[in-house]
């Protein structure tokens, strides 16, 4: 019998009034100062002031929204500096995957008395203290980044690194929909894709397990559903809670299984300009999938059928359509025309590269690996 | 929108060395005093030898085993006196709901510095700290203790009282199908019968929500399947992994939703006469699924589908074949002999039933409990 863990998930709220349960949570554990890290939409769309009429004088809030893209370990420990000295005892993300995972370090480096490069890579023991305390919010329905105790930053040198620890976790987590709705079409395709690869991977890869499973085919068939409908409905709050739930269940299965050969490629791909995530996963996922699912496993066609699929050899082509659906382009952006499908072969051979390729139920080899990286810059599989 | 919440976990181990996995935890937080509350089986069949032999001279082991049934509160404050007395800082309940229920109100105590009538029917406020942690192994499928924040204690009047909170989760869950294998089939039979009938209810009654709703139709998913396989092929570690997984499942759901009327005719039956819990829900869900499932809900359609019946109508039969599969008998134990369908309505009609009717998505009127109650001791049914 193959022995596996159920990691422990914190308490999930959901609900339409995200900003007042998380302040009720503060303020029923008697917390004094408030740390921020908000996506500069959230601060655009009026989050200081919101705050402001729910807080009253009891808690004092300080944000921090200085950051853009992917977190970095600059602007990190910039805001752990803020909190410090703002005396926080609370921190709140709210935002896309790069706010949730930067508040997650930041409340980790406030428990442990520490600074960021203490506990990058796991140089260091994560602290067990759980004195200051972390809500998350999501604002988009991908990541699954509060789900998870993977936290991704940008070390100095450019390459991506991680804090990593089931410590990190946030003590609450609160799905509001409300905050979802206003995200563009484009937007809710690339994060709904990521959520629905994450789950694929983590039903799928070596390191999969009827734990994780039950979260990931919950997240395909959410996906396979809602995410159209998200992006076609796009004002519908039952249909953005349902983006949200899978996102959140596909970040539970990542949390235990970890993904796969198509983030390899996302990553790979972000490496060599910017390109966002979950369009970076999508493309990694397409041209890909069809060399995974040669292994044809019964885990893979379990999750085929949690998709709607009964024969997994459809799989790539009901997934095409359906990235085609979602009006996904398959154009790499501007930045990348000087690129070459080299350049990103040589970035999937470095050695970050390789636990996320390891981890694939086939092995790729660097010929596979050649040919993938020549479909994302086929300029024909663009234009089509 | 409706709002709900998912509820906190605890990490779960699925492994065969459920033993070796719970002293190596104690030992990595550096425990000194173990409490071990365990079944008198367990201690039959050497619990005490196993433990003396894992966990060396860094942790002393206070073994109590001096209760037998349902938990009550005098032999649980015994618990708590003797763990105080040995200062124990770590807690294992092992065996079946009540071993796991006692082990989660004692380490709950020591955490609190109370007794256990102080924490009695939320009187009080839990204990937030965790300085006492608590480990509990499931030796039945069927409770789902090991998933919940409710614990169930026989208070001096004889009537059932319980200790709810969160709190009183306990920090690790280790499911470990190489201890549930000696289990007989009457045992597995009425254990997994219970796990169903929390599924079916946590699913379908008026708390029930979609973050309940996973884990209920992974339960009776597996239920459907593995229950009649751990009856007939009991030494299967497969099938008795996954009827502890089903019921883990079971009991995070009704973690989440509560139970409803079957658990109500359960508790009333148990308090006329000593009765098995899982029989007793068996026969009170089976007299009133007909009646519960004329509400024909979206819900109780889906909870059937996931039970593989397809059409809502089907399922008393189908779950009456499944019971005789099972080789449950319908007959009252013994001691039922000079009890009525009268004195068991008299119960159902107490105040402390009420919460478990009200969950039915039906109202049940005194009449219908008065028809279920007759059902329960109709001497055709039984002999039937």
């Amino acid at each position: 019998m193959d022995e596996f863990v159920i990691n422990a998930a914190s308490t999930a709220i959901v609900t339409n009034q995200g900003l007042e349960q998380a302040v009720l949570f503060f303020a029923e554990r008697k917390c004094r100062h408030l740390l921020v890290l908000a996506d500069p939409y959230m601060v655009q769309i009026g989050l200081e002031d919101a705050l402001q009429k729910l807080t009253g004088t009891d808690l004092s809030v300080t944000l921090f929204h200085e950051f853009e893209g992917e977190p970095k370990i600059g602007p990190t420990q910039q805001a752990v500096n803020k909190a410090r000295a703002a005396g926080a005892d609370a921190v709140l993300g709210i935002g896309g995957g790069s706010a949730l995972d930067m508040a997650k370090i930041v409340k980790t480096c406030l428990n442990g008395g520490q600074d960021v490069s203490h506990y990058l890579m796991q140089a260091n023991p994560m602290p067990e203290n759980r004195d200051v305390l972390c809500v998350v919010i999501p604002t988009t329905a991908g990541t699954g980044s509060e789900a998870s105790g993977t936290n991704i930053i940008t070390l100095e040198n450019g390459h991506k690194g991680w804090v990593w620890g089931p410590q990190t976790k946030p003590d609450l987590v609160i799905l509001d929909p409300s905050l979802t709705v206003s995200l563009p079409p484009d937007l809710t395709a690339w994060t709904g894709m990521d959520a629905c690869v994450h789950a694929f991977e983590a039903a799928t890869n070596n390191y999969t397990h009827p734990g994780a499973q039950l979260y990931a085919h919950e997240a395909l068939r959410i996906c396979r559903t809602s995410l159209p409908l998200a992006v076609q409905v796009p004002d519908s709050l039952a249909v953005r809670r349902d983006m949200l739930l899978a996102s959140y269940y596909a970040g539970r299965a990542i949390d235990m299984a970890s993904c796969s050969i198509a983030h390899a490629l996302s990553h790979a791909l972000a490496s060599l300009g910017p390109i966002h995530h979950g369009l970076a996963t999508a493309l990694g996922f397409e041209v890909s999938l069809p060399f995974v699912i040669a292994a044809d496993t019964n885990n893979m066609r379990s999750a085929a059928r949690a998709f709607g699929v009964f024969h997994l050899a459809d799989l790539p082509d009901i997934v095409s359509g359906f990235m085609t659906e979602l009006n996904i382009s398959r154009a790499l952006p501007p930045a990348f025309a000087n690129k070459t499908a080299d350049d990103l072969l040589a970035v999937l051979l470095a050695e970050e590269m390789q636990p996320m390729r390891q981890a694939c139920r086939v092995w790729a080899e660097d010929a596979d690996l050649a040919g993938f990286a020549t479909a994302l810059f086929d300029p024909q599989r663009a234009a089509a």
